[in-house]
């Protein structure tokens, strides 16, 4: 049975070539406006002349520097250039990184209570303003350009926790295909193997009979099995680009996950491991999700076998579909270049054991049947390092 | 490759057993509300008081008696009654008709520019407005619970029209699949054929490589084909009743149209046999369809085979899978016991000249090359009554 759900999804997509056009029709005209970006590469791809074009009638002041996996201390810096400038509308331009870290600047901003990172981040205080804030996405990836949900890590403990509020969504945002032409491929197939893993964690889990659910979720994903190859090869097809970016788009806009149970289990371990050792956010995933499916397979069976037949069209006994359903997710992570073994980035025995000592501490149980303990997490990461 | 667009839906859908019960959360405390209803099967099967019991708290002034292909005449006085008890919310309670009504009353009720025939349903005057509202949905079928489009008809002139504007999405829709359970056979089956209907405008049009679109129109149209012997069968039945509610809403809430060309020539022909031979809304569809999808049969080939493929597993040479397209429509149609022929409805030469005058006057060509001209709706017609 589906369970009951709400499902509420304001953002404004605006999608196609040359809509960075159209930013001065979303934001309201006499808006300071704090554009927020990362490392710089707008700078090469033409982007951050495209924003300031369309922009030319604003009053603008720049934060750059958000770094992948943004940090509380660089975000705070942006958060007290915001206020001291008392700008009044935010435009992230970047991936998804920058995108997060905007949410918390948002948050943040007119925020009176202090503690920023225990009161927002940890959510442990209600908060009822935020900043508005809209999108120019120039990497499909995260799907944080359609949900009020961001990542934000601390540098001083090595710590990264999700966050999140209905006051978070993007206004608007703008998914131009053609600002993706330059990515690197590493960063493509980290899109891909993002996008990928947020489909999986809201899909393999146990069937309910959520026809729509279930359709939209294998349509995602061999949307983006049918285009990795293509966008691996040549990151200027326009047509497998829109496809992989509102694929990426709606993989976690809220829509896959309209009553039917989720994991998360796989980000929550994986974000142990960016923590830890630096693993760019998707390549922790991959070295996570074909493990946990091997020690959860007899309770995702139902869905893995689905899995295999409807996204993969093989056939055989059960037995046979489970195994070929991971065995086709390792080979879909190790064909666009990403390793499915946590060993390749140094993670051993003190890590796991460091991880387990964290979920412990924690005291949340993830997984779609709240099962995966911290000795589960140990036994899965055991496999990733084997 | 797929065009340029924009997607914005801010409706809150409310979905699953006793979420009537959720009403008092959506409806702005202390807000006076215009209950409107259709020919009272509200009153039959509990919704009524379900809905009473939740609003208890607020003053509600009720208008009920909205017809199906509910009409401006019928409208006119529930906005007079709005106006004159100065309502603030609007809260629709029952199916698409009664909702479409509601649309039009809610942007009617502050217009201040009279003639609200022409100026709000033929969109004559930009109007700035709308009385809120919400809906409790039940009757799965037109996808009004999460657009901001309507249907309206002028008894006086037997005619009708398409309406819309941006304010005039619903706040919130309240799914409650038990609220449905109690539907005759042939609203459900008109219900099925209404949202089949809705994603074959969007989705059998011409191939532009809109993956995620495709994906998503054939999941739906699969999951309401799968769902049809079941609910026809056991109208009590949960999950099928929930993924025929849930299949219906997203048919229609924008998001398979997007970036893809549509069609609705088999909507606008369906409008004139309805206003003309007083044809259920979804029984007018499939008289038509079937015949357009013959007429157009070349330029509509590439995706006519891709459903016939996709949808119904079938195989064979590109003339046979035409062909199966077809009849795979008309089986389907006539599956739920909906008729596929005008003639059942006494439609006759007659109506084909006066529905051919009236697109030749109107002046606007449908269809998704916009060449659905007076001739080819005469054509397509006749073939109808053969």
């Amino acid at each position: 049975m589906i369970s009951n759900f709400s499902y509420y999804n304001p953002v404004k997509i605006i999608f196609g070539k040359d809509t960075i056009a159209l930013l001065s029709k979303n934001i309201p005209s006499g808006s300071k406006i704090l554009l927020t970006y990362g490392g710089g590469s707008i700078f090469k791809n033409g982007v951050y002349e495209q924003v300031k074009a369309a922009l030319a009638e604003y009053e603008i002041v720049e934060f750059g520097g958000i770094e992948p996996n943004p940090t509380f201390e660089t975000l705070m810096k942006a958060v007290e250039l915001g206020r001291k400038e008392n700008v009044d509308f935010i435009l992230s331009v970047g991936g998804g990184s920058v995108l997060d870290g905007t949410k918390f600047i948002s948050a943040a901003i007119p925020f009176e209570g202090g503690n920023e990172w225990d009161n927002i981040v940890l959510r442990k205080t209600k908060y009822d303003k935020a900043t508005p804030f809209g999108a120019v996405l120039t990497l499909p990836a995260t799907g944080s350009e359609m949900n009020s949900g961001a990542v934000i890590s601390k540098a001083s403990t090595k710590e990264k926790y999700g966050m999140g509020s209905p006051l978070l969504f993007p206004k608007f945002s703008v998914l131009d295909p053609e600002t993706t032409f330059s990515l690197p491929k590493n960063q493509i197939a980290n899109g891909l193997a993002d996008a990928f893993t947020h489909v999986m964690e809201q899909y393999l889990t146990y069937p309910v009979n959520a026809m729509i659910q279930d359709e939209f979720a294998e349509g995602v994903i061999r949307t983006l099995i049918t285009v990795a190859p293509k966008v691996m090869k040549d990151s200027t097809d326009y047509d497998a680009m829109s496809n992989f970016m509102w694929a990426a788009t709606v993989a976690l806009n809220g829509l896959l996950s309209t009553g039917v149970p989720t994991d998360w289990a796989t980000h929550q371990i994986g974000h142990e491991l960016t923590a830890l050792h630096g693993v760019d956010h998707a390549r922790s995933l991959a070295v996570v999700l074909p493990y946990l499916m091997k020690y959860k397979k007899e309770d995702k069976k139902g869905k893995m076998i689905q899995y295999a037949q409807k996204v993969w069209n093989e056939t055989g006994t059960d037995e046979e579909l489970i195994a070929k359903a991971i065995q086709r997710t390792i080979e879909f992570y190790e064909s666009i270049g990403i390793p499915t073994k946590a060993s390749v980035y140094g993670v051993g025995e003190e890590t796991i054991q460091e991880i387990k000592k964290r979920f412990t501490e924690r005291g949340v149980i993830y997984g779609e049947r709240k099962d995966i303990t911290p000795d589960a997490v140990e036994a899965i990461l055991r496999m990733s390092i084997a």
